[in-house]
Formats: structure tokens, sequence, C-alpha cells
């Protein structure tokens, strides 16, 4: 299929003619559609963690906008030609691994864990739609508008330090591990999906790490915008 | 707090000045609420049963409906001046014993139990919107109009037993453990909260078991309707 063609004033801001190939551009998609439905589940699935009705049913209503983002992009990946099931299929090992490894154990960490996760998705976002050109770009700024779930969860989060101090010490510990696996398995996905790390690579102006790094001290200031040290 | 005032050609509806309590409605729709946010739950948790990713993205995505309707009780309720956790509250131990005692073993037992509780459900609300008046028929009569996740439960089940036939005879057998399941729950709901037995047999048109014995009927047809036996 014939790459489509990239306004020049686009292209020069990616330092020239660089511009991403249809391929790197269907990997990043099928990454960000499959982070955006196991989002959905796993708070429907968290949401159970807690004996309180009302926050139960907060948390399900507050994951209604990841399977919004969802469709949004699998709708991309299909004008693309892409089947949306294919293109997220290769980082399900990676998201199984980080999801194995970090069961939430009680309703507090599971919105820390909704929290991180949402505010690094986003951030990431933010980084690669600079990256991207045309509808590309449009998409991920639409994805970027929509009510995010890390401000439920920060709200949920706030409070309860509030309410209990000594919880910030156990959730603190809780975020650093999330990051920490979070960051594995982003390495990972990386050094194993070539055109992807190209693309988040491109234009000269930053490497996976430099982004990983990049996250990690964004990470750092919403911990303690919640009332946790980093 | 005052009832509000019935028209008088809806009373007359419900022969002569009969009209629903405040409380008698409040604990329908808590009742309503907890159906169709555990509903939502349950299809999120129980898309992790396929190992397709379309399947699993296509079951997500068909909840959502659920958790709306869950927002258009919950709203009725606080309009009502209720605190809709605390009006589904009472509810929860019957979904709890009908969910444990029902946990499908795959992908398509949780199919087949959305076709069944969905559809269920459905006829419940209507046989329900016709002893209310108001704005609380209105409500009802739009919480019916959002697509139907039986609709794509019934599609998938069709496809499937279209495929393998062998599988019909094990799913039928499923379907009738759930109806029994459902009405024994049913039968323990009604029997421990009266203001709603009788808000459901109101206007000398029906008792609880005559309810039943109707969602049964409709039951047996809808299984037809799949390719399984009732």
């Amino acid at each position: 299929m014939s790459e489509p063609t990239v306004p020049a004033a686009e292209a020069a801001e990616h330092g020239g003619d660089w511009r991403p190939s249809r391929e790197a551009v269907i990997d990043l998609l099928g990454l960000l559609a499959l982070g955006e439905l196991l989002a959905f589940e796993r708070m429907a699935v968290d949401a159970r963690l807690t004996p309180d009705l009302a926050r139960r049913a907060r948390m399900s209503e507050a994951a209604v906008g990841e399977i919004r983002n969802y469709r949004l992009l699998a709708d991309r990946l299909e004008a693309l030609g892409a089947d949306p099931a294919e293109a997220m299929a290769p980082f399900m090992d990676a998201f199984g691994a980080y999801d194995s490894s970090t069961a939430p154990r009680d309703f507090l960490e599971a919105l820390v864990k909704v929290y991180v996760g949402d505010a690094v998705a986003d951030d990431f976002f933010r980084a690669v739609a600079a990256k991207l050109t045309g509808d590309d770009r449009t998409l991920i700024e639409r994805v970027l508008e929509t009510g995010s779930a890390a401000e439920f969860a920060a709200e949920e989060i706030r409070a309860a330090v509030g309410a209990d101090p000594s919880a910030a010490g156990r959730l603190s510990l809780w975020g650093r591990r999330l990051v920490g696996e979070a960051i594995n398995r982003a390495q990972g996905v990386a050094a194993a999906h070539e055109r992807l790390t190209d693309l988040i690579g491109a234009g000269g102006d930053g490497s996976v790490d430099e982004l990983l790094r990049g996250l990690t001290r964004a990470h750092q200031e919403r911990m303690k915008a919640v009332g946790l040290n980093n």
C-alpha cells in the first residue's frame, strides 16, 4: 500500500522530509488501542475491590472514557486498512506481564494504578503526537480531550490520604513499583519493535530512553500532587 | 417527604386511585440500577475469557450501554431524594449469590449469561413500567431504548452454534441453569421486600409468580431464537 503524502510544512517539523511509515503508525496505534482497552477492563474489574457501592459505581463510570478512546484508535486503524486486533496482538504479552506483576491488593492500590497508568499514558500520547502528522495527530489530540480517569483517581487518593495519612507510605512505595514495572515493560517493547523505536526517536529530538526519563520525572511530580512521595 | 401527585388518567390505568409509594419506587429503581451496574462489570470481567482480542473488545464495548442505564437510574434516584448506593445495597446479597452460583467457565457461557440476563432484565423493565407513572415510566422507556447487549450476545451465540452444533446441548443446559438460579433469587428478593412485591402485583393484573412465569416463557422463546433448546 502506498504511503499518504505529507504536506511540506508538517514534514519540515520533523527535520526535513522525515515522516513515519504506515507500518510504524499502525504499531503505535495498536499499542495505544490495547492500552486503552486493557485500562477499561482493569478499572471495571478492580472496581469490585471496594465494598462501597458508590465508589464502585464511580470507578466503573470513569472507565467509559477509556473504551471510547479505544474506539477512536480502532476506527483509525481500520481507516489505515489495518485490523485492530492484529495491530494490538504483538503487545499483549508485555501488558499481561505488567498486570500480573502489579495486581492491586485493595481498592486504594487499584486507584493508584489507574492514576499512574492513565497519566503516564496521557504523557506518552502527548510525546508521540509530535511525531505524527495529519489525521493521526488529530486523533491523538481527540483522545487527550476525553475526561481523564486520572482525575477521578487523583481525587479519591487525595481524600484517602487526607483521611488516613499513614496510607501515604505504603501507596508511595506502590507507585514506585508500578512505574518501575512499567518502564521495564516499555523497554522490552521498544527493544522488540524497531519501527516503533524509530518513530519515537524520529526528528532527532529524543530517544526512547529520554522519553522514559521524561515520563518518570512527570510521574514524580504527579505523585506529590496527590500527597505521595516519589 | 410528600408524594408527587399523579394525574387522574394515569391513576385510572392502575385501577382507580392506586399509585406506587415513593419508597416502593426507590426499591424498584435501586434493584434495577444494581442490575445494570453489575451487568456492566460482569461483561467487562468476562470479556477476558476469550483469547480473541476482537471479540474481547466487542464485549467491552457492548457493556457501555449498561453503565449508561445505571446512570439514568441513579440520576432518577437522586431526583427522588434517595442515595443510589443505599437504594442498591439491599439487593447485593441476591445478585452476589446469583453470580457466585453461575460463574461462566468460558466465553460462550459468558455470552449466554449476558443474553439471558439482559433479555430477562428488559422483559422485567417492560413489565414494571406499566406499574409506574410519569417520570418513572418515561425513565424505564429510555432505559429500554439503549442498544441491547443481548443483541450482541445473540449474534455471537448464533454464529458459535452454527459453526459447532455440538455446543448447543451444553449451552441449552447452561441457559436452563441460569434461569433456574435467577428465578430462585428473584423469589428470595420478592419474599424479603414486601413493598416491591406490592408494586409488582399492583392494579390487580398479576402477582410476582405470574410475572416470573411470563419471564420464563419469553426466555424459552429467546433460547430457540439463538438455536438453543429450552
